[in-house]
């Protein structure tokens, strides 16, 4: 179960009312300590209740960050790094209260080295900001987790996404840090060397450590040339397992696809009726590749063979952006399609990541158990990495809805278990996700927590989240 | 200056004297403590002087390696692992005296998972007996660094070579680990899926940590397609820069290269005078291509276009293995060319790694720098990462030769350093490099001594590597 992780942990009430009028008195107008501001620094888009910080601090630059931790470790009060908050296991809750420091503010683009294909930003700077800025240089940022999050809080949950199968995740697309630790100073993880293997792997330590480690103040990332040419397409097969099949012959003979995204038969039919689309209700692969004329040319014939050979309908396909847009209809309204099924529902989004051999057996297990509980919960695969989303509508007010969607969680997390998977491919543990770590690699937690107690040692950084101290 | 960094560190002699008599019991003729088996498992591939352990366990499934690990902490006995013995930094020494770990008859292939393109080895399996076991599945482990080494000393050195353009490092392709850890206790850092942003990524900590965390037990490691078609070529440049912006053009273009070697001007002399060629000596660039015929053709073509763009010589290229061979035979026999210089010196094979953008201007300075003080030391590098070698030929049995050595090092490494670059793509810290790591991340090493601290707190695990404790 995953809603009673998110309880309240101990409040330090003495070294909190201690350190307000401080903060106040160094930010002013940028330390706010009003209900509205604190409500919208604990709302993330999840079915998790808030848990209230006590203040929020708009912090500009690295010297405020320092400050911020300086302030909060002589009383002792939580820290909690604030993105945009599009997190979904409750990341930026405050279970302890505390201060959480909001980075928008701190999003300039510090630079860009087209030559090396690399750029260093602060964490405020979205997906979407940073690609805006790119585009005259011809070069992009291809780490695409759907919402216009912001890079720190990419980096923070170890974010990917549609086409991490090509780019990979966060963890390999983050070349260097600056980090601000427990004692305020400013640490340096790397340099911009495209490799390296000098000392310990600071940079992949942060990269999905939540917050609980320290607050990231740049961050230095990989770039992509923005391909020539876009190709995509369509395909529907028989059954499940064909689909997943046509997925790892692809993968395994080494063709370079960009985006292989499966919907499954319930998703097809909310996105039909969502969007006026008459695709066949069975499971489909949306397909994207990046290159140039020819390479794209090449990979989408290779995918169309492999396609046909698992018996899929004739595979669809364009280079022409209008109509790809068009074609990608159902895969990019798939969430609002979702919600329409059942508009007055809640909308729980999960996610768990097994090795592709599994990914039929585990989708169609999952899907035995939605109809068996009669669930609206549509399913959408970043194929290629195995990682698949169930998002499960259902009654937050009503407390069997809520006990019926944890019960839920808990059997797709033992199944992708089961199936030497993880509890979360993409979205970390938040709150939410605890219980589920904890099975999952119980014998590393108590290096995890030595880290955590070595790093923080008071338990400052983002307190109650990946794991309890 | 890097011999300074090998000194014999405090040695624990009641407790070494203690444990030996244990060991020998537990494991018998796998316990030994001859001179030559003492020489043998400190002897690495360096001009550092060896530093002996006192014994050497000969480890063959995970419960030996708890008790080694258990006895030697009862006993506060160093502990350090050895591979085949390949490193290049001094890992295998001894400083403090202590036991050799010998993993090399821990070599199972203990599962290959061919449809999700991973599998699991222990840590003493070479990459040469991982491939030569998977020929018959069309699969491959690519990582090269050259020497025949164990998957266990290339994970715990984050070890690349040739091909990581296109591969990656041991970093990015090492998917979870079993770890022994400083209580006796194996720990897993993760299970099969592709991704996972399921907590603290244990895994990139314990690669390129040299021992100094743990025991590597087990390593899941992602593998590739044997590529179809593999085509490879040789295009000499006027100058250096010519070929390293045609380096950095191939990259920014996404041409997925999967070797792209530079050899400058007397590497290519003493492969012409080794190998009885006739290469022009000027700064060249051997190139490999990994696809299917349509890619690979198409790879060769835009590579050819750039090359000419910057004034190269017309590119000499192949599909034919033979002929590719015989094409690439100057950069495979580079080493026994450059040793052929001079069979009379020592050799110090030495690397950094530079943002690609500063690749040219490194690599001309460090040539001036050999030319201004008449050494005799050709250049290699895996030019797609920045990373180069120079394996410098000097006296080291005289002082003088020594000191002319360390002091161009200590030059070499501040010109990477200043260019935002690594003082190691590839080979580690070690003994040799911990005085440029102290440069290098000054900031991060209270961190990197925090964790060791926490996970190691005796510091008997490869004590007097990567950093002072």
């Amino acid at each position: 179960m995953a809603r009673k992780d998110v309880i309240d942990g101990p409040r330090n009430e003495e070294g909190i009312a201690s350190a307000l009028p401080i903060l106040k008195q160094r930010f002013g107008d940028r330390f706010q300590t009003g209900q509205s501001f604190r409500e919208q620094h604990s709302h993330t888009t999840t079915y998790l209740p808030s848990q209230l910080p006590d203040g929020v601090v708009f912090v500009e630059q690295t010297a405020d960050v320092q400050d911020v931790v300086r302030i909060c470790a002589d009383y002792r009060v939580p820290i909690i790094a604030f993105g945009t908050g599009s997190s979904l296991e409750g990341q930026v809750n405050a279970p302890s209260g505390g201060v959480s420091v909001d980075f928008s503010r701190m999003n300039r683009i510090l630079e860009v080295n087209a030559e090396d294909l690399d750029c260093t930003v602060e964490p405020g700077v979205t997906r979407e900001d940073l690609n805006t800025y790119l585009r005259d240089t011809g070069l992009f940022f291809p780490i695409d987790p759907g919402a216009n999050a912001s890079l720190g809080g990419m980096t923070a949950t170890r974010a990917s996404g549609t086409n991490a199968v090509r780019y990979g995740t966060m963890k390999d697309n983050v070349l260097a840090l600056t980090v601000v630790t427990a004692d305020g100073e400013e640490i340096r993880t790397a340099h911009r060397a495209r490799k390296s293997s000098a000392g310990y792997d600071l940079t992949r330590l942060f990269v999905g450590s939540e917050g609980t480690l320290g607050l990231i103040t740049s961050i230095t990332l990989r770039l992509q040339g923005i391909p020539a040419k876009i190709g995509g397409g369509v395909c529907a097969f028989p059954t499940l397992e064909a689909a997943c099949n046509a997925v790892i012959m692809t993968i395994q003979m080494g063709v370079p696809v960009a985006r292989i995204e499966l919907l499954d038969e319930m998703q097809i039919r909310a996105c039909n009726a969502y969007s006026k689309l008459s695709y066949p209700e069975r499971p489909t692969l949306f397909v994207e590749f990046h290159g140039t004329d020819e390479t794209v040319a090449l990979q989408s014939q290779q995918f169309a063979e492999i396609a046909a050979e698992f018996g899929a309908d004739p595979f669809q396909y364009t280079v022409d952006a209008q109509e790809r847009a068009q074609l990608w209809k159902a895969r990019h309204n798939a969430y609002w399609a979702s919600r329409a099924l059942a508009p007055e529902l809640a909308a729980l989004s999960t996610d768990v990541c097994v090795p592709i051999s599994r990914l039929a057996e585990c989708v169609a297990e999952t899907q035995a158990d939605i109809r068996e509980h009669g669930f609206l919960a549509p399913i959408v695969g970043h194929a290629g990495d195995g990682n698949f989303h169930v998002l499960l509508l259902f009654d937050d007010k009503d407390p069997k809805g809520v006990s019926e969607a944890e019960a839920f969680l808990e059997r797709l997390n033992g199944r992708a278990l089961a199936m030497n998977g993880t509890c979360t491919g993409e979205h970390g543990i938040g709150q939410g996700k605890i219980s589920y770590l904890t099975q999952e690699l119980a014998s590393a937690l108590p290096v995890m927590r030595s880290i955590k107690a070595s790093l923080d040692p008071h338990d400052l950084f983002n307190p109650g989240k990946i794991f309890r101290v």
